[in-house]
C-alpha cells in the first residue's frame, strides 16, 4: 500500500470560536511531513453531527489517511465516535475493558469516578477482542489488545483498533475502511501528542508503505525584504517535487525553506544539499543561519568564536536585545551588562551622553546612539559596546523625527558604525525589527 | 441582509506542512464571534489553484461570508487573486493606483522597488474608480477609494472593494457576488490583523446587521496553578450557553473567558457582568486585568496612578523585565533605568552590592536580591527598585541551588521584600516566569 495523501478534521465549537488555537493540525500535519505523507486538506468544524459527517466523507473521497482530533470526550458535545459509528453502519455499545481502562485512570489519581466518563467507553457493536497481530514492539506499545477485524457490507470496514490513551480517559481509533485509515484522536494537546508519536506515526509508516523520507532545511536571513530575496531565487521558487524552496516572511527576518522528497536518506540530504550551497552562493551574508538558529544564537557563537565581550545600551528597545542575548544558553561568557537607559539623565549620569550633544541633536539621533554605545564599552570594559535610540511609538513622533525611526551604533576597536533605520509596525513589532537590525550589526562587523 | 454564516479558507502550503501556526483562523473567528457572526467551516489548502478553486466554490454553497487569508505575495506561488478572477469570470490587469501605492511602499522605506512586487497591482479585469459610496468615517479608512461596481453574467459580481495594507504590499479585495461576500486577505498575522480589525469587521458590521450579539470576556490571574482556580469556580465551568466560562493555562497565567450570547447587547452585557463579578468575588486580587490587559500594563497603570518611578536591576531574566515594562506606551513616565547585570563585577561596582554579601551568599540569593533592588534604586533615585537573580539554566544548576531557582526582591520606601520561587521550563520559559513574578510583585505592593 502505499498511502500518500491525508486530510486532517479538526473537531470542536471552541476551534471555531477563536478561543483556543489548532495547535494539533500543525502538529500532526509536522510530524506526517515528516514520513513523507502529505497533507493537502486541513479542515475544522464543531462539535456538529452533521457537518462532521459530511467532512469525514469529504475526506474519504479526496484523501488516503483521514485523521480527527476531538470529540472524543465525556460529554453530550462530544459525537466524534457516535458520527464514524454511523457511518460504518454499527452502533455503539459498552465495551467494559475500555470502560476498565477509564475507571482505572480516576482511581489512581484518587478521584471519584464520574459516570459521564463512561461515555467514552461506548465503542462500534462488533468490536471484539483482537483477532490481528500487531507489532508488540515499543513503537506500538499504544495501539492496544482491542483489535478487531470486523466485516461490514461486503469488507469495507476491515480492522479497528483501539489506541490507549496514557495521559487522558479517551482512547483512540484506528478504522480501515474501504481502503482508508480513519483515524480519531481526543483533542487535548497533551493528550494526542505522544498517542501520535508513539502510535500513530509507527502505524503510518508501516502501512505508507516502501516509505518516503521527507527532509527540510531552513536558511534565514535578514535585511533583505522578501521581494528582494524573492528576486533572487526566483528560479529554485519554481522547482517542482521532488524537491521544492518556498519563501516565508516574518518580522525582520525572511526565510527559506528547502524541501526534499526521496526513496532513501542520502538521496533526500544530497538534493537538500545542493540546493542550499545555490541559495548560499547568492544570499551570501544576508543568511544568518539555518534551521532551529537564532540570530541571537548567531551572534553568540561569534562572540565566542572570536572571543569578544559585549555591553549594550538600549533607549527605544528598552531590554530587548539584552534580553534576547541573554535566551542564548551560555551568554554569560560575552555578555556583561544590558543598560535599558529611557531617561536623559542615565544617559548622562549613567553612559556618559554629553549634554550638549542630546541638547543640539536630540536623543534621537546618530550622535547619541553613538555616544551610548562609547558610554556602556567604557563603563563595562568590553570589546563592543551597542547603542540604540529611536522612537517605538505610537506617540512620540514628530515630522522630522517620525514613530519608527531608529539609529543603532556599534563600537569596536577605534571603528564607530552608525545606522538609520525606518521601521513599520506596532510599538513592539518596531522594538523588534530594532532589536533584529542591531543584532545584525554586531554578526556583521565582529571579526577575529 | 443577514449574513450570519462564515467560513475560513488559509491558504498556504507552510500551513500544511505544518511549519507555521495558524493563528489567523483563529483570530478571524474570535472576532467573527464578537459581532455574532458563526464560523461552521475553517479550511486550509495549499498553494494550489484547483484546490483553492474547489474550497471557494464548497464555501460558497454553503456560507454566506467567505474569508480567505494568503496567497496575495509577490510570488509565483500567490494564486488567490487569480483563483478569484477565473472564479468571477475575469482576466487580471494591472492597476496603476495600487502599482503606485506598492511602490510608496518602497520608496518610504528607501528600498528600490523589486519589479517582482508589481505582481500585487494585478486585479480582476473591470475595477474602475469608486462608483460605490462608502464610510468615509474612521472605522472604515482602509476602505480605499478603489471601490467599484462590475457587472459580471448577470448582475452576479456587484462590487469589489480593496482594501488597504498599512504594513505590506498586497491589499485586501471584497467582492460581492452572487448574495455572498468572499474576502481576500493577505496571510502575515501583522498584516491581516489591522485590516480585519479596522476594515472587515466594521463593514460585516454592517452587512450582517439584527443578528445575535456574542460578547466575551476574558479575566486574567497570575500566582495560581490551572488546578487551583479550576477548583475555586468549578460550578461556573459547568455553565451552559447563553453564558459559559471556560479555563486556559498559559505560561505564569490562567484565564477565565465568559462569553454570552443574546439578542441585544445589553442582555448580553448582563450576563457577563454577573458572571465577572462572581468571578471577582473568588479570586480577587489573583485577578490582575481583563480581556487585552497585560500584566505590564497593570502594573504600567498603577504606577502612573501612584506617581511612582521605578528602576530595575535583573540578572537571570537578562532584560525580560524592562523590555516587558517598555512595551507599554508612555512607560517612560514611570520607568527610568533597567539594568541587565550578567557578571558580578557588575552587580559590584555598578549596582554596589557588596562583595563580601556576594562572597557569603552566592549571586543567587535573598540578599544579592535585596541588594541589588535597593542598588539600583539608589543609582536612578527612584521610588522603587526591583532586583532578580536565579539561574534559568538549562546548565548552571547544583543541588542546593537548582536550575529555575529565583529570587525577586522590591524595595519601596522602608520595606524590601524579598520572594523565592522555583520554576520549571526551558531557559526561556523560566525567564518569563520569573519576570511575569517581579512584575507580580510590583502590581501587590504599590500602593498610594
Amino acid at each position: 500500500m502505499d498511502l500518500m495523501r491525508a486530510e486532517i478534521i479538526c473537531i470542536g465549537t471552541e476551534l471555531l470560536l477563536g478561543t483556543i488555537e489548532n495547535t494539533n493540525a500543525s502538529y500532526m500535519s509536522r510530524k506526517l511531513a515528516e514520513i513523507g505523507i502529505d497533507v493537502y486538506h486541513q479542515v475544522t468544524v464543531g462539535d456538529n453531527h452533521a457537518r462532521l459527517d459530511e467532512a469525514i466523507r469529504q475526506a474519504i473521497g479526496r484523501a488516503d489517511i483521514i485523521i480527527t482530533s476531538g470529540g472524543l470526550g465525556p460529554t453530550v458535545d462530544d459525537i466524534t465516535t457516535e458520527t464514524l459509528a454511523g457511518l460504518i453502519g454499527r452502533k455503539l455499545v459498552l465495551d467494559e475493558r475500555i470502560l476498565n481502562d477509564v475507571k482505572k485512570y480516576f482511581k489512581l489519581r484518587k478521584v471519584k469516578f464520574p459516570k459521564e466518563a463512561a461515555r467514552q467507553a461506548y465503542v462500534p457493536e462488533g468490536v471484539n477482542p483482537s483477532t490481528l497481530r500487531h507489532s508488540s514492539g515499543s513503537n506500538t506499545e499504544l495501539l492496544s489488545k482491542y483489535s478487531t477485524s470486523l466485516r461490514v457490507d461486503g469488507e469495507l470496514c476491515r480492522t479497528i483498533k483501539w489506541v490507549k490513551n496514557d495521559i487522558g480517559t479517551a482512547p483512540g481509533l484506528i478504522v480501515e475502511y474501504n481502503g482508508r485509515i480513519i483515524i480519531c484522536l481526543p483533542g487535548p494537546p497533551r493528550e494526542i501528542t505522544p498517542m501520535f508519536a508513539k502510535a500513530i506515526i509507527p502505524y503510518l509508516k508501516k502501512k505508507a508503505g516502501g516509505g518516503w523520507v521527507i527532509k527540510c532545511r531552513a536558511i534565514k536571513t535578514t535585511g533583505l525584504a522578501e521581494s528582494h530575496v524573492n528576486g533572487m531565487v526566483k528560479d529554485l521558487l519554481k522547482l517542482k517535487p521532488p524537491v521544492t524552496v518556498g519563501i516565508y516572511a516574518k518580522l525582520g527576518q525572511v526565510e527559506l525553506k528547502i524541501m526534499s522528497k526521496a526513496k532513501s536518506d542520502k538521496t533526500a540530504g544530497a538534493a537538500i544539499a545542493k540546493i542550499d550551497n545555490s541559495i548560499r552562493a547568492r544570499l551570501k551574508d544576508w543568511i544568518f543561519g539555518s534551521d532551529d538558529e537564532t540570530l541571537e544564537g548567531a551572534v553568540g557563537k561569534i562572540l565566542v568564536k572570536n572571543k569578544k565581550t559585549i555591553a549594550v545600551a538600549e533607549s527605544c528597545t528598552g531590554g530587548l536585545v539584552s534580553n534576547r542575548l541573554t535566551n542564548v544558553s551560555g551568554s554569560s561568557k560575552y555578555f556583561t551588562i544590558g543598560i535599558a537607559a529611557y531617561s536623559n539623565e542615565v544617559k548622562v549620569n549613567i553612559l556618559g551622553v554629553s549634554p550638549k550633544v542630546l541638547q543640539k541633536y536630540g536623543a534621537v539621533s546618530r550622535q547619541v546612539a553613538s555616544e551610548m554605545a562609547c558610554g556602556t564599552r567604557l563603563l563595562a570594559g568590553t570589546d563592543i559596546g551597542i547603542g540604540i535610540t529611536g522612537i517605538a511609538g505610537p506617540t512620540g513622533g514628530t515630522r522630522s523625527k517620525p514613530v519608527g525611526l531608529v539609529y543603532a551604533a556599534l563600537a569596536i576597536d577605534k571603528k564607530q558604525i552608525v545606522k538609520e533605520f525606518r521601521f513599520k509596525g506596532s510599538r513592539e513589532e518596531i522594538k523588534f525589527q530594532a532589536s533584529q537590525a542591531a543584532l545584525d550589526m554586531i554578526r556583521r562587523n565582529v571579526k577575529g
